[in-house]
This record gives structure tokens, C-alpha cells and sequence, in this order.
């Protein structure tokens, strides 16, 4: 009995994770890898394993989340979208599938990523952007904040901006960019790179947060870095305003600015 | 018996208006101006009547609607609006609560308004602009759609653009500004007039559509504008991609480009 010959299918998600335990599959309640594989199992009659670029938690929005699976018949991809996407609930769609490499590895074979933390920096909440955004009524000076992130390219040990395990890890990881910009009261702290630590984005976040209160130096992002403790970093901001935007598969696809993303309204 | 003096105030209000019939206070279902008045009622103990620059439909959202009310107790305008917020349910809130010359009224002062349907046009449906855009899968000429979106700016007789109802009024309207704009995936139809009719951007975004299927001439809007009859134009798109975008008062407020409005992301 030889192995059968098996296609691997490269998809592009995006979910709102307002009512997910996150990507990964768990016992107290539903996950986005759940959903699609059993949709996929629907489809093909076939069991199948989706593999993600990373994990997301709960709570947590894809842009463009991307997986990889194998099937061992061949699919039309087009078809297999629209069969996935009339069976899928409205907070999950599969944008694109692909058939690719066979080596292709949707966390192994990713080249970096990019994660977006969204906040509302008002006096008042903006029910249009309550979803998918932190609101945070105390003033940032966003300039400071702009300046504070600067440190966080290169590669560092991020010891300090990861959520405490029982087993220590290497933190040593590269990040490719890191910007905060500002568009009337919305704010985004955006971060590209090769790889991501737990809760890393949004204890930088809460971070940057306290720098553009005043209640830290700009500086504190580069002291953070020469591996100090969790406790000495801020605070961890909410899951719901973060999002995982991109992950990028080629070397050359590998930007330092994030790519103009569609616009969205906010009168104030 | 002197009647009190009162105060007049101009509230900005944003709401996600999935679940509610419409500003207006109706018996089948919860409205926006219900779940202010009562929230006004709680905080003053007055029997107030919140009038807003104009209704909008069930499903339809606001960024920045304005709203007037009159107070026989003078308040402190930032308490008035933390108040509101609290008793608010998550899907409203108040930007904004200013006290204002007594002539105020936010229907009748009103200069101009701008609404902004958003089209999602990809082959998939995008789940984090669910609640606030149409999906529609066939490819559009955008092109197609700017020129035609041209022909609206001036006065004109819009009976072919307003659903038809038992008594006839008048379909002169004056519209300042429209522009269809594509960024990735996300259309967005900007319409600024000095008044509206039941249902107008609904039918002008869907006459549009029909324009960028290559259905209908470009030239088509400026021929629909010599008063032709509803059945004349294209289909009215579904309410939850419209929002009121912004209300204006004074003249020079008046412009023809659209505020830049902050960025949302979306990574196809």
C-alpha cells in the first residue's frame, strides 16, 4: 500500500474573534480551527488538521490569518471557497484558497507578520468601533508614544513583554517595524516580525500606553529590552482591540511599511 | 406664571444601528431617540423631546448624528454626557453634549449632512465589515461608477431616487458633493446634500452598482435626473452599509471633500 498522493491548499481567513476561545481548537468553547475543519471534513468526507501561521487568543480579530492543509483529492480552489464560505457562520470566511508546494507550511514556512492594536482615544466610547478597538478616555501624547517604539526594531531579548509561563523561554526575538500612528481619535500601534512571544503586542501596547501618559520615559522601551522582568513593563491591554493583519511567505514581500489598508469613518 | 428659561443643547451621537428600528421612536421594536430620551429622563427628571438632524432607517448607522434638546435646569455639559454614557447601552453614545444659542434646532439649522454606503466588492465576504458594509461579489468598474456619481452634484428633481409613498412631494434636493472611492476591497459612496429623501442613497449606491456591472450607461444618472419615475433606477441596497457621516451647521463648514477619516485595515 503505497501513501496517496496529497495536495496542500494555502488559506487566507479572516474572523472576528468577539465570540471565539481563539484560533486553536479547545474544550470550553469554539474555536476558528474547529469551524474549519469541520467544514473542510463536510466538504471532502476527508479528516484534516489546519495549521495556522500562529495562534491567536481569544477574543482576538484576523485580517488575514493564513493556514495551510492537506487533502489527499484534488479540489477546484474556487470551489472549495464558496462551499466553505456557505458553510461557515458570518464571523469566519476563507478568502482565498490556493493550492501550493507541497513543502509549503503556513507557521514554518511564514517569513513575518504583522499585528495591528487599535485605540480610542477619546472622552467619549465609539459604538461603531467597540468591536474591534480599545477605548481609552485619558489624553496620549502620541508623539512620545511614536518616538518610544522606535527601540522595539532589531532584535531583542523581549523577556519583559511576555506573559509569564511556567517553563522560561528564549524571548530573544526580530522585529522588522513598529509605528504608532494617529488618524483623528484613533490610534494604531502596529508591529511587524519574524516571530511573536505571548502577549507580546499588547503588553508593548500597554506600555507605549503608559509612555504616552507621561507615567514613563520614551526611553523605557530600549531599558525594557536589555531583558528585564515581566512586572517591569506595563500593563496588558484588552484582546479585542488587537488583530492579526498580514503574514508575509516571501523574503521580498517583507515591507517596512504596512500596506495602505481601506478606510474606515469616525466624524469626532 | 413666567414659562422657565430654558437651555437648549446640541448633542453628537454615534450609534451601530443593527438592532434598532431607526432614530425615530416607534411601537415595534427600541430606537435610538427612545433610549435617549429615557436616559435624559432618568439623569433630569424632565419629560424631554430629543430632535435629531433627520431619522434614520432601521439597520442604518451614525458616526455623527445631532440631536437638540431643551432643559429647564441649566447642567454642566461633560457631566451630562459621562451621565449618559453610563446608562447607554454599549451600541450609543454621546461624543459630545454643548449648550447652545436658543435658535438652535438640529433639524432646521442643519446646513448640509453627509451618508456613506460602503460596498465590500470581493469574491468573499469579510466578516469584521459585516455589520457596516454590503457585500457584493461581482466585479464593479469603478471608473464607470466616478463618472457617473458626477451628474448628482447641483439641484436637481430626485423623484426617480426616493421610494415612492402615498402622497406626492417634491424631489428638488441640492447635493454639494458625491464621489465613489475604492481602497482595496472597500467602496465607499459619499454623498453631501442639504437635504434628503426617503431612501436616496440607497437607490443612487444601487443605480451605481448597476452602472459599474456595465448594465446602465454612465450617462444614466444625469438622464434619471430629468424626472423620471422610481422604476426608472436601479435597486435600493440594503440598510447596513449606510451611515450618516457628519451633520453641519455653519456655512464655511460646508466642503466639498469629505473630512480624512481615520484608517481601518483589511489585508486582501
Amino acid at each position: 500500500m503505497s501513501a496517496s498522493t496529497q495536495y496542500t491548499l494555502k488559506l487566507v481567513i479572516q474572523y472576528d474573534g468577539t465570540r471565539f476561545v481563539g484560533w486553536q481548537r479547545q474544550a470550553n468553547g469554539m474555536s476558528v480551527q474547529a469551524l474549519l475543519e469541520e467544514a473542510l471534513h463536510t466538504i471532502t468526507r476527508e479528516q484534516v488538521h489546519v495549521e495556522a501561521s500562529g495562534r491567536t487568543d481569544a477574543g482576538v480579530h484576523a485580517w488575514g490569518q493564513v493556514a495551510s492543509v492537506k487533502l489527499s483529492k484534488r479540489v477546484v480552489p474556487i470551489r472549495l471557497r464558496l462551499s466553505l464560505n456557505a458553510l461557515l457562520p458570518e464571523d469566519v470566511a476563507v478568502l482565498s484558497v490556493e493550492i501550493v508546494d507541497d513543502g509549503f507550511h503556513a507557521r514554518k514556512s511564514a517569513k513575518s507578520k504583522r499585528y495591528r492594536y487599535t485605540i480610542v482615544n477619546d472622552h467619549a466610547r465609539h459604538p461603531l468601533l467597540r468591536r474591534t478597538s480599545f477605548h481609552y478616555a485619558q489624553k496620549l501624547d502620541v508623539a512620545a508614544m511614536q518616538r518610544a517604539a522606535r527601540a522595539l526594531v532589531g532584535k531583542h531579548d523581549f523577556a519583559a513583554f511576555v506573559k509569564e509561563t511556567p517553563r522560561k523561554r528564549n524571548c530573544v526575538r526580530t522585529i522588522l517595524s513598529a509605528s504608532v500612528t494617529k488618524n483623528g481619535v484613533v490610534l494604531h500601534v502596529d508591529v511587524t516580525g519574524t516571530g511573536f512571544l505571548y502577549n507580546m503586542v499588547r503588553i508593548i501596547t500597554g506600555t507605549l500606553i503608559e509612555v504616552g501618559l507621561g507615567r514613563r520615559p520614551e526611553s523605557c522601551i530600549a531599558d525594557l529590552l536589555q531583558g528585564a522582568p515581566r512586572e517591569a513593563a506595563g500593563f496588558t491591554v484588552p484582546p479585542h482591540g488587537l488583530a492579526l493583519v498580514e503574514v508575509n511567505y516571501s523574503s521580498s514581500e517583507v515591507h517596512d511599511l504596512p500596506r495602505t489598508p481601506p478606510e474606515s469613518e469616525d466624524s469626532a
